[in-house]
């Protein structure tokens, strides 16, 4: 018996690399800069895991994914070739990338239908204002945002999992952890959170996704149209 | 220049004096219990601040307020009589009487027109978990749900005002709190936030709550649709 879907939202519910690519293209360009924007966001996605295991890792205190995702471009600029980018414009670039990420088609219908039957929430890497504009953006309703800056700490140190349950007062064994990532869902399942893999077979490109979980799972779907069809009300 | 309207919630959104009798009444009268259920409400709602204050003074770690609304239950109801009611029941009464609270009749559609301006959230003393099945019973859309859990603290402790601006990256002045109750109003303009006092001049009862601020403050209005005419977009 499930009574709430946590969903990890980055490459899960939204594209992050051609949103990534597009808005970072709509930003730079005017200031003549001309780069690979595809790979321009694949490298600023690539710095996001080795940033993160910093907090997780104990050292350095945590700090909101925004200012992970700012300390990350400054790292990236340089080999892009962009070096006269004013820290305000850094800023603002980091803020438009970020929060302007389109959801894959199957997304917005599809949490409007689950939470006709259980709790939603995004249990993200991404803070509070970041999921708040990115369900503004896309028209989403969460019945609140959980996930990282919650637990202050970031997936998938347990205490994430962990925070989520807590907090809608629920036993891991209600909640189930959807997202495209095997590593995610894994480490759910061993806070004791059922696992719901979605196939995103592109989300770093053509083919390069996992269209299925490379480990046991409970459910496994297509998208969340088939994952509202079949969950129990 | 206000982006984001943080809510008190009980009393100024919902009417928690006649739910919770109305609810009690609906739990404890088939067990054959037939009580005075506005006087049942009032003296559940008059161990609120007692409770909290305990939390606020460091005597004891925080707990949600479910735990403090079950605690409170258990004082009250010898008061009333009731010395019969096992464990289940006070733990199914205390989640009834307290997430089945009506809003008054302008705060749905008043808090729809507000969305469409700025963020809001409720920054109430109550748990997350109370504060998602309120807004699911009344159809409110919240961008997040801020407040007592996330600060670990109860208002008016300062921690709560800065956590809930600190979550959407705001500076205080660009949010306000809006309440019907002065004392929590002057606590958020102690840290820098705006006030807006709504008047809920029957929350205690015919004529027992505040009309009008008890002083000064940045705004004053009869109801959130008073307040979303006025708001600049």
């Amino acid at each position: 018996m499930i009574r709430a879907l946590f969903f990890d939202v980055f490459g899960t519910l939204v594209d992050w690399r051609t949103s990534v690519a597009r808005e970072s293209a709509a930003t730079l360009r005017p200031l003549r800069h001309d780069l690979d924007w595809l790979a321009f966001a694949e490298a600023w996605r690539a710095r996001y895991q080795p940033a993160m295991e910093a907090v997780r890792s104990g050292a350095r205190p945590y700090v909101k994914l925004d200012v992970l995702h700012l300390e990350n471009l400054e790292k990236i600029l340089p080999e892009f070739g962009v070096s006269n980018l004013p820290a305000s414009a850094r800023v603002e670039l980091t803020r438009r990338a970020w929060r302007k990420l389109d959801a894959w088609p199957d997304v917005v219908e599809g949490l409007r239908l689950l939470r006709q039957k259980v709790l939603i929430a995004p249990v993200s890497n991404g803070n509070i204002s970041l999921m708040a504009d990115l369900a503004r953006h896309n028209g989403i309703v969460w019945d609140t945002i959980l996930g990282a800056e919650i637990a202050r700490d970031y997936k998938p140190s347990a205490t994430v999992y962990d925070t989520a349950c807590a907090a809608f007062d629920l036993p891991p064994q209600q909640c189930a952890m959807v997202a495209a990532h095997t590593g995610d869902l894994q480490a759910a399942a061993a806070r004791g959170l059922k696992t719901v893999h979605v196939a995103r077979p592109n989300e770093n490109g053509q083919g390069k996704g996992e269209a299925a979980p490379s480990a046991p799972m409970n459910l496994a779907v297509r998208d969340l149209l088939e994952l509202a069809s079949v969950l129990p009300s």
